[in-house]
């Protein structure tokens, strides 16, 4: 794939990629989101016995098998909305303006009881 | 936010967010893995009483509503791959290059039990 | 083990277990609410690519290990309960009372929009 | 429901439960184990901001909700296992056999590098 960081391009890499192999047939919404939490489970049990400062300081090995979950994640991520039809970056530049919006900076700062939201 | 769909400006922004409200702290990948398997399961519930047919044709209100969900997911995704210092774009390059050798077309056309990942 | 089914049997042994192996100081409910989603996402995985009908008729293979993956939920979900000092079977009939009187028999039957507990 | 903290008790509660309502039609594997899954999230999403210790310490409004949450997660899995005929009970105990093999007390104690089960 191009060196592009798009996700509209990322969006149509997928297509292309389910088209090949007649995958349409499996990516409803419904598979794509068990798939999705799927992948989620995956990046979670990495962290679960680490303390959150051993959270923060992966060996390079395991650094990298994290690197390739959280590609699984976005992936399915994208192909799940596009088979919706919702353009994620519209919905991402939307959800952070309703979240500044929720979360005034002079208001929420340092405060994680404020704080349940990006 | 501006209109740009690149998960580097995506990242940039989220860091901006974060930094304003001092919430670094709790920012910790341990932390967003959990964030991000919440929001993964928020997707999930919208999904899990419809058939598959159901859950291409969602009503324009529940589509609102899932977009954002999706959104969630996607913001504390790219999140944690800046705090663990991952290429996010690049992770998903590489892996779309992994499942392209894994999964050629030839071989995968329309077999679910050749499909466990995108 | 012995034969009993009782959840607080269950409980009593996975204490023993824990003990014997010095894990308790891993077992903190942050990290075992992890684990559990976790061993969650194992589950789903199993299901996420098949038809409805076909997740009602697996394999033997399929449904051994699919049963072992839902023994892991348990264990995570009461030694979870454990050491936040819940009586997870007093917690269980609490709940179907509450789910009784929300979804009443005559009113609910057989529409899912009223559906989204058990 | 009475105070029996048997799992076969409970299946059986929530077979009648079920019935009545004619749910059955919804309680699909496939939907039955996103419905665990989404409870399990939103199990994770009342710790994703503690800390270990803060986890250890949850206010007794909090330990409340968690409680029904885990009770959610318990009813789920009970059905789940029922309608694919699994006997829970006896998977869970043949996981605790199958753990105590895979981690002997002696090599596993106090270590969390072998530790990714119970």
């Amino acid at each position: 794939m191009s060196a592009a960081d798009s996700l509209h391009e990322l969006r149509d890499a997928l297509r292309v990629f389910a088209a090949e192999r007649e995958w349409d047939r499996f990516h409803t919404p419904k598979n794509l989101a068990m798939a999705l939490a799927g992948e989620a489970g995956e990046v979670i049990e990495h962290f679960q016995w680490l303390s959150p400062e051993e959270s923060a300081a992966l060996q390079p090995e395991q650094r990298a098998e994290v690197a390739l979950e959280l590609a699984d994640v976005l992936l399915y991520l994208v192909r799940l909305a596009d088979v919706l039809d919702i353009d994620l970056a519209d919905a991402a530049r939307r959800k952070i303006d309703v979240n500044a919006a929720r979360y005034p900076g002079d208001k929420s700062r340092g405060r994680s009881d404020k704080y349940d939201r990006l």
